[in-house]
């Protein structure tokens, strides 16, 4: 058993992965870390580079606190609600975390195409979070 | 503190209750669990009878396993998005449960309007889970 997180270094990826986390030391359990990308024309060199950087300080980060993890960066040219959703099977996920961007105080903004897959066809619950929630 | 779980008399409501009562006895805290109703034409004698049945068997059945609790049926001619997350406030919230149903083998089932509200909305958290999980 397991939580899975979906990370990407934005203020909502940053909350869902700190929720993770916390979550992780309630219930002394593994948190695997996702990072999902298309891969191809999408991700340059430079950006993969930087994406390794941010994925190797989380990992340090979740050792000094003593939470064991497993952190997979996936270019396997699936959407991140693939990736995500056939990790949660595979480590039978008790649950999955996903930031939210909250809705802008100007306009209507509707969940994303990805968080909407996760939370009707992941295989266990999904815990939403938003940037400002911990 | 609190976990605040939307409760209908259906299987996803029930998923939801259910998911909601072990993560209250994880954490040692206390479930509102929130029937909310438009009332008017929407919820006739009868059916109001029966839903005030349900809602003594959730807390009978929550009072016999010992979780701390309060049942509120609410009927305030709101959406159950707004009742939900005016709770949340209210209660200060850990997070809130709410039941989705699963996508048709048929066809797409997008995200009720309430939901994506919710998730999008809440001050805290949104643990979403489907008919079949608990």
């Amino acid at each position: 058993m397991a939580v899975v997180v979906g990370y990407v270094p934005t203020a909502e990826g940053r909350a869902a992965l700190r929720h993770a986390a916390k979550e992780c030391r309630l219930r002394n359990t593994t948190l695997v870390v996702i990072n999902s990308n298309r891969g191809g024309r999408e991700l340059n060199g430079s950006e993969a580079a930087r994406y390794e950087e941010e994925l190797a300080s989380v990992r340090a980060e979740l050792d000094a606190v003593g939470i064991s993890n497993e952190v997979r960066q996936l270019v396997r040219g699936q959407e991140p609600a693939e990736d995500l959703i056939a990790v949660a099977e595979e480590v039978k996920a008790d649950f999955i975390v996903i930031g939210l961007r909250r809705r802008s105080p100007v306009g209507k903004l509707i969940l994303g195409s990805n968080a909407q897959r996760i939370l009707l066809d992941a295989p266990c619950p999904v815990m939403a979070v938003k940037a400002d929630e911990e």
